[in-house]
């Protein structure tokens, strides 16, 4: 009867932290939360064209017969149904993400659907970097950020179940708002998707990671400790799991501390 | 190894409940179970509108650069992860719903995104009232529903599963159809968004309640029992915990014994 | 202390056997994952007109007032919330599926809403067949099948994860493509709805189940082994729990293995 008690007890608290989005931790990444693409500085989604000439031709006159991919987007929602992914060409590719907030990252996460459900595993990230920004105006605009953390704190459940005017799967969505902190503003203006990575000062390596498709479909990775808050974060992948043609991100999560005045906040 | 057996059983029992939507309780106040909201007696959705008098001319002047919350309808769905909530402005306000049967009321739950994945907690409902309406026509038109809910009880499954001409995100979608019961028909016709609760006969006040956000995301509250089936139900929100801007609900669900016919099913 | 090591290791085997949509196991009839509904041999889907004379001479007038059931997509679909079903008319019907890849089938799956949080149970499905189309041009076409597979599993994630030009919810999205294999070509010039189950050698019978509304929402049933790789599939149903007006179904999965030349892939 006591065992009977104890089992209970352990599975409610394992329930417990599988029902919070698998893991227990927020989120900085996920969509629905306000994170967003950058989208210049994302590679394009992949496409497939049809082979045959006389398909190739109708496809380049009409626009249709071209199978293209998921969206960037979907590497930020939590669906890892078969299929849920966002694809880009090749064995090399890169997501950016403008995160809902400036954090100190402590760890991010990389979800894939499961091998025992899916039906290939070669288009899974194997090694991939992850990039910051640190925020030019750091110093400068410390209080001002604070002053707007802390309306936009005040604002955070309502702003991320906004439905937007712009459909969500209308090109240019995800290009950031002008009400955006300026340091995006000071990316997009740096040298796009030609980005040299660990060339100034503002980048900052988190780490280099290796997704292990025969380990668990989520895998957590801790980055170390820095003392510098963050909004736009980058995962470069180098390689896959060997598929020639493209490779297929489910879900990549940023967790971490929140950078804003509201210190008394836990995630813990 | 009989312990081993024990465990497994336990966690079987417990991640059978954990599927059945979390609860294992039917939910009258689900939307794709046939729930709507009564849009008259729901208070409007929190809009956030530009600071800058120069953006403030154009919001009025185009329509854009407006933020809206998602729609009432939202917090009749399951999803709970952060943003799927709709919001109102302020700490009080109110949610009415017309459920998928006339039920006499067992206990109404409310989910609220866990505060560990959350990124903020403020916005949370506090205290808040559940009020209910009796049918007006209860006794003189009790053959009549009976045989209406009859025949409704053999397309339940099929009439929530109808995908509905007009666009769910379309102002207006979620207004009472003609083939609904009377009884909405004269709360129609009452004092709308002014209506006084408790100043008729007809209000049936199921609770005061209190949300604790250091709680579990998930919290279901007891009412005491009652002999009068209902179908229209109101959630007042009293307080939240501290935002001054608005209140944001994830999921409202009730719970009851259905006051049809079938007595003979079992929802136990 | 033993005993906890136990029980978590237990309930961590188990949610991850859950976590995998909810049996761990490949479904071929996942829509998400390439499956598609093969329109010609599916039964429609269920309408209701309105029941006054008025009222349904505007609906054949104008097409408006009809309440129609979710598209028979919805049946390949994990959602299980109450209403995520696609309802034909009456007892009897049938939903076929193009198989997202070849296989031998090991077993199907059938996923109904758990009667504890439903509100009717009638309209289940009871004694139903699942039958089989063996590719007639099996042998002379093996090296060119194989080649295709080849291709075509390079390719299995992103092709799953794209947005197709035409709305799926359009009628005729789920038609076949014109890149189908060839013995879906065969299929669509058979009899059509009118086809005879069993009046050909091409014709597979995998076998004769009941779904059991008392027993578990999931329901798993072994198939005899087959030494014959299949890719259109049907669930033909003979009878439901007692509703005669319709039968509504939520989710339908097919289980095997693959049958193309990767032989090392394991899904077990
Ligand atoms: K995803
Ligand atoms: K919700
Ligand atoms: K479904």
């Amino acid at each position: 009867d006591m065992v009977r008690q104890e089992i209970r007890k352990a599975v409610e608290e394992m329930l417990y932290t599988y029902s919070q989005d698998k893991l227990n931790k927020a989120d900085f990444a996920l969509s629905s939360g306000g994170a967003k693409i950058i989208v210049p500085l994302t590679s394009p989604t992949y496409e497939q064209w049809p082979t045959s000439w006389f398909k190739l031709a109708i496809a380049k006159l009409t626009g249709s017969g071209i199978t293209r991919g998921k969206p960037p987007i979907t590497a930020l929602q939590p669906e890892t149904h078969v299929g849920q992914c966002w694809p880009f060409a090749g064995q090399q590719g890169q997501l950016a993400v403008l995160l809902s907030r400036r954090i100190y990252v402590t760890a991010i996460t990389y979800d894939h659907v499961s091998k025992t459900v899916a039906m290939g595993t070669t288009s899974a990230p194997k090694e991939f970097e992850v990039w910051a920004f640190i925020d030019d105006d750091n110093d400068s605009n410390e209080k001002t950020d604070q002053k707007m953390e802390q309306k936009s704190d005040e604002n955070i459940d309502y702003v991320t179940s906004t439905l937007k005017n712009i459909p969500s799967n209308q090109p240019g969505s995800n290009i950031l708002d002008s009400s955006s902190s300026s340091s995006s503003s000071s990316l997009l203006h740096s040298s796009g998707k030609d980005l040299k990575l660990g060339s100034s000062p503002n980048h900052l390596f988190l780490g280099r990671f290796i997704y292990d498709i025969n380990g668990l479909p989520i895998q957590t990775f801790e980055v170390d400790k820095w003392n510098k808050p963050v909004r736009a974060i980058i995962m470069k992948v180098n390689s896959n799991w060997d598929n020639p043609s493209y490779t297929c991100l489910y879900r990549f999560r940023v967790h971490g501390r929140r950078a804003d005045a509201n210190q008394n906040f836990s995630t813990g």
